[in-house]
């Protein structure tokens, strides 16, 4: 158990949580290992020792809200070295009470007492140990704005179901594209189970949601659930039209990435009873924070810079997906480069070197560094909506966090 | 437009509503056909001018709440032929002008600016002539309980578009069994469309709802799609296994149809400001209603007698579906019996010949008629469960519906 007092910095904080985050680390390796070699009804028993001896580390005291304070420059003449891992892992580290608590959530959750099946899908994706970072927003929304509470537990709970069933439902749509070549047994059920247990899913956030009792916060996430849905909806039909331009890719990756980043930091700032000005700024920051984060990740896919080709490089490509490099790259199309993204996007006819000729016309055209641009004006407004926010060591560890998701490609 | 005074009795009022519904349905004609020719971004005027000509009827005056009344009574003397049509054309006439609103409603929200893709395919599926019977049934447990707001409006079309999003997902889990041999042409677009769209209508639901402003519809809705997602998992594991009893089939039909049915009629009630011993009723009735309908699709489909096969019979025995006459049968069933049930609903395989030995065997155990006393218990709890409502010529019309609902197997 770690315990923050006043005078303690956020970073001295951190080395502590980071070393009792290891242990617990070590237990969550045995736990998985338990859960791999046994599936089906024991998961109940299982999961109920996995709570047990998972989450001895307890609830942390809440953050002072630290409008008047210097927040993290207390830290100053520390070295640099002291920042452990990422933001991300700082976040973590900061929010290990809050965090241990929402996993706790997530668990009892999405039991079933009479559909066995659910933990067992469930189980799998919520142990494949996805990064959290949604809740973790949601959680350092709340605690930023002095949140006292217990809902935004529930939130940063709900958030992470909404984003699990979301990707239970993609993985129907990735894999009912058998063209891809894909491997079916990228699931280890089947498609039905994806469909239903992603609805249960959704089902089990509403409830969440409708526990906190605050309409604001419905109204939010019923929206957010619209924007995703419609988003992934305007994909299917826009990412193999060649007439796709930026605005429609900004409203896809709004969908896909940006509302529920958005949802998770305004219902967090909405849930701490924050003024308007803050809870704008945190809906924008998590807008910002997110669209950046989706064009760094298309950028990835054609290795991020002009002339890299990286061992994951091209799936979007083979998959007939126009993300940004290549609507920046058609846009600028010779007649004849034109006939080419036809060819191998609309029509879908690749042969062997044509992701290398599409790298060579991305360059030829700058569309990666293009999209570098707009990824860092991204970030830039996301920092600069933080400025709208209290001073608080978690505001610093968010703008740390909206430069980490572009240093991947610089 | 249809007006309805203090001295028209229901029966009076509802031929002239059947009168204009007939119209109506002409009118529906025609733009479905406009809809079949041309699809895409069309489809926004075309809605648009649906709008405009179907809905011309206009919204009807609450009926003034009934308890002190005799209701139906009044046309007592009238002949029987003057009950047009079923209890549900009945109800339909008697609420037009709520369902021109619903309808209405349902159109505008199933639109999207952003993604064309979504009305096409709920368009398909909204015009396709579903018989609306659960917003029906929300419009009715409002105005029978004297409701004059608007909020049962969204709270019927919340109900419809959670119906159609189920539809949806079903027919992705249907489809993905392509050994059932069902024709893929059933879709019209594609499994990905099926699966985002549905989230979609989920979505769209939830707005709805939060616009309702009531927490406790929102508890009440949460649960229900909870209880309908565990539902259909459950039923994944449970149809093919010879272990499944009636209570688990109990639990999957709740989940499959009553619980939108209880839910729908629960939800009118809590938004009419109802007791709570009279909302407790209208939960009660739809729950029964929903089981009888249930426990009656799934013998109709042995042909809903003994010794009957229908043209339709048998799916649920090749789709390999345990469903109640089944379970009755394998419950009483010999050692040979029970090889054969192993053989064709747990290895399921079938021969020719098969569903005629079934059909002798389900006749050896009365499994047929079992089904038809459960059924008709049911109806009776739903029918001893609008006791406890206020007199109303809705109500008269509730008991009708739920004695036709088991008629069918009578």
């Amino acid at each position: 158990m770690v315990a923050i007092g006043h005078h303690q910095t956020l970073r001295q904080y951190s080395k502590a949580a980071v070393k009792d985050a290891h242990v617990d680390v070590q237990r969550k390796g045995r736990y998985t290992l338990a859960l791999k070699k046994n599936r089906g009804e024991g998961d109940h028993r299982r999961v109920g020792c996995a709570q047990k001896f998972l989450h001895e580390i307890g609830l942390l005291p809440p953050f002072a809200r630290g409008k008047g304070s210097k927040g993290g420059m207390d830290g100053v003449g520390e070295s640099a070295v002291e920042k452990v891992g990422t933001p991300q892992d700082r976040l973590s580290a900061a929010l290990a009470g809050d965090m241990a608590a929402v996993n706790r959530l997530i668990r009892e959750r999405m039991a079933s007492k009479h559909a066995p099946r659910i933990p067992e899908v469930t189980a799998h994706l919520v142990e494949a140990g996805g990064k959290r970072l949604r809740p973790l927003l949601t959680l350092a929304a709340a605690r930023m704005l002095g949140y006292t509470g217990n809902d935004h537990v529930k939130l940063a709970a709900t958030v992470e179901f909404i984003h699990t069933a979301t990707l239970l439902h993609d993985d129907v749509v990735d894999e009912s594209q058998r063209r891809r070549g894909r491997p079916t047994a990228n699931l280890l059920w089947d498609n039905k189970s994806s469909v239903l247990v992603g609805d249960y899913l959704f089902a089990r956030s509403f409830q969440l949601m409708v526990e906190t009792g605050s309409l604001r916060v419905l109204d939010i996430l019923a929206d957010a659930s619209a924007t995703i849905a419609e988003g992934e909806v305007l994909q299917l039909t826009a990412a193999q039209d060649l007439r796709t331009d930026e605005a429609i890719y900004l409203q896809v990756i709004r969908g896909k990435t940006a509302a529920l980043f958005a949802a998770a930091t305004e219902s967090g700032g909405v849930i701490a009873g924050a003024e308007e000005g803050e809870i704008k700024a945190l809906r924008d920051y998590g807008d910002a924070l997110g669209i950046a984060f989706q064009i760094v990740d298309d950028m990835l896919d054609y290795g991020g810079s002009d002339a890299a080709i990286g061992k994951n490089t091209g799936d979007d490509f083979r998959e007939r997906k126009l993300t940004l490099p290549l609507i920046k790259a058609v846009a600028k199309a010779s007649p004849e480069e034109r006939a080419f993204w036809v060819r191998v996007i609309e029509k879908g006819d690749q042969n062997d070197g044509d992701l290398a000729h599409a790298m060579v016309v991305l360059q030829r055209h700058d569309a990666i560094s293009a999209c570098r641009q707009d990824a860092l004006a991204w970030t830039g407004r996301a920092k600069s909506a933080l400025n709208n926010l209290p001073v608080h060591p978690l505001r610093d560890t968010l703008s740390e966090l909206a430069e980490y998701v572009v240093s991947r490609i610089s």
